[in-house]
């Protein structure tokens, strides 16, 4: 019998009807070349804010089980379609929900964990020949409630159900080619990726690549599931993401670019905190109450102390500037600290790359490349696969792209 | 402990956020009162018709499970909203599908039936003091998929809850004060009817009398349910639906009507087959051939027979017109009958009430006050308590407003 392989179509890729209905004839020809599919689909376009609008309507702050069951319906409205448009033109198909197909999480509602899969019914599907169509982005708790994956979590159930199945590979299929040197936008040179780490997909995710879901790809790197990015409804090879980078790794082509892409990120903010007591334990109480908050620090910089006292920066996600302007300054006040400062107009630019760790020339050339062109690093924050840079909001597209050049990322691939 | 409360609010009632907050105030002051009240909510105005529309839009002609998955959606999402603004204003309230609430019906999807129900989980929910949230319209079927009860099924759900629970009463709430003497669009003179019977409220929910479903109100009258039908956001008494009309039985007031409501309908078309040869077997031929296609048959009218031939007229749904034309031309011209006529012209109206079935005067009552309007009387067809007439579309309204003055409706009742 041939390998399960799973699918996943996000939202712009199942928006209206007639989308859903052309995916339906391409998942046709799949099982007439003899695939068996297990498809995942998230909610129609905007449907999961529209629902979340309603939510605030009532103005509810719930996070819990009620605001999740209204959150699962989107899946829900297109996994119901998908199987329509699909047995419809001859393909038997059966929907089902996240708690159907025995996506067991834990209880943290809107963003819980898979706990485990009881797949078997999706493989009984599977086994007399019928497409499985599955809600994305949410399973199932102890007491059988519903629960959501948190945003973008329709990757991560295609993901999982893949290990589930032993799948030969999840395709992620999405409104682009694949993952990209550069957001296209910014620079028109960039070029599709056609192999990727999992290392350097996080690392992207993270870096605010939006392309698939930061967990998703921890999940396949965890449990070794290739992951392939590419478009729906264009032709193209996409991304393949997997364990190694072999073709690199064998280092057969010294002009191999050591870096894989260049991103950048314009919704950050810096929060600085000057004249900070040396004390210990005062990093960890600023930190502490910040994460008690919980917004996600990102880069964090402090400053070799003068006579006894110290500055503190770190970025933040710029849509909690507000929460962590109120939380920082009263933090400094009572540690006593001299004053602090907060600034949204900075970008980040990062360059990625498993070939660079090994490298230290690395971080000097994308340093000097960003002073030629006369710009300013505020701070700096490193990891073995990634460097990035705080800058000016206003450089961040020149950045990007005088990145993208210097380590060669607009050449052809040889 | 206070007596269960079940209460339905359809989809008008919950078509806005802000109609589901009203409603969550007015839930919170019945629970202040002390009662334990089960809800049951309709989908948010037209959802369904929406939902039904993009299953049409895939070009999907499935009745299957698929379609119900899909339609159960509207409902899940009002449900989870009443109870996240019941949750939002202090009232602790927990939100269930129908397969949740314990609703088990059988597999005709799209129009099931339910077989029994396991309020268990409802009921955990109404001890610790929580208003349980159940979608309306939906149950689970063996093989756990999910069902639907058909149209206007919000209601039985909510009647089967009441008895399931052991409910004092089942208050049905909805855009109109209750249950009028005729339909005040009609006839400005109407007046709400504060106790009706279940056989009556049947009669007039089959004459097109659209407050309640017919099959809800069986439901009731089954199992002995007291159904009380009120205004959403008016204040008023409502209709209360129940076992007898005590008030009239007790024959206490001489001048109480006999005559509790008068329905008209537009909706109807008559077929005739003329010249149909009077051997045994010929009208079952034709009307198994009409009930093959799932075609309601309301009316039915044989003349004598003159030369061993008769006519033979029956009234369905105008909108199955089309498929009962195609159906009648070719079941003719097999049994060899003279020719067809089909009039979707035409008009039903009907006189309902307990009362007059000791009372053999009314009918023709009823024939007088049309005939001195020159209202022609096409067919007609009687039961224990209600006598209908065809007339012309055309003299439906003023059919209406005649036989509601003729039997004292207008009056204030004493």
């Amino acid at each position: 019998m041939n390998p399960v392989v799973v699918q996943k179509y996000g939202g712009s890729s199942v928006a209206t009807t007639e989308k859903i209905a052309r995916i339906a004839e391409k998942i046709k020809r799949r099982v007439d070349q003899g695939a068996r599919l297990a498809v995942v689909v998230s909610a129609m376009g905007d449907t999961t804010d529209y629902l979340l609008e309603l939510a605030e309507q009532i103005g509810s702050q719930e996070r819990g089980p009620e605001l999740d069951l209204l959150l699962s319906t989107g899946e829900i409205v297109s996994a119901s379609l998908m199987a329509m448009a699909l047995n419809r033109i001859g393909v038997p198909a059966r929907a089902f929900t996240g708690r159907e197909a025995g996506i067991i999480t834990d209880t943290t509602h809107t963003k819980a964990r898979i706990r485990r899969l009881q797949t078997g019914r999706i493989k009984a599907v599977l086994r007399e020949g019928s497409v499985a169509v599955i809600t994305g982005f949410q399973g199932v708790a102890a007491g059988d409630r519903v629960t959501t994956l948190g945003r973008g979590g329709s990757d991560l159930s295609a993901v999982a159900l893949a290990k589930g199945l032993k799948a030969g590979c999840c395709e992620i299929y999405t409104d682009v080619p694949g993952i990209f040197t550069a957001d296209p936008r910014v620079e028109p040179e960039s070029r599709l990726i056609p192999r990727l780490s999992y290392e350097e997909a996080l690392e992207m995710a993270a870096a605010g690549a939006a392309v698939m879901q930061a967990r998703a790809v921890e999940f396949g790197q965890k449990y070794r599931v290739p992951i392939l990015v590419k478009s729906t409804f264009e032709e193209g090879n996409g991304t393949m993401i997997t364990r190694v980078n072999h073709r690199r790794r064998s280092g057969s082509n010294l002009e191999e670019p050591l870096v894989s892409a260049v991103t950048g990120s314009g919704q950050e903010a810096k929060v600085s905190i000057f004249g900070v007591p040396d004390r210990p334990g005062l990093a960890a109480r600023i930190f502490s109450s910040v994460a008690a908050a919980n917004i996600n620090v990102d880069m964090i910089i402090q400053n070799v102390s003068k006579d006894g006292r110290t500055d503190l920066s770190f970025t933040i996600p710029a849509d909690e500037l507000k929460r962590a302007r109120e939380i920082a300054s009263q933090v400094a006040a009572e540690i006593g600290a001299a004053g602090t400062a907060f600034d949204s107009d900075i970008g980040k630019v990062a360059i990625i790359g498993i070939g660079m760790q090994s490298h230290p020339g690395v971080a000097a050339r994308m340093f000097s490349a960003l002073g030629r062109e006369g710009i300013n690093i505020e701070m700096i924050s490193t990891s073995e696969i990634k460097i990035s840079c705080v800058v000016r909001k206003s450089d961040l597209v020149r950045a990007v792209r005088v990145l993208h050049a210097e380590f060669g990322l607009s050449r052809k691939p040889a």
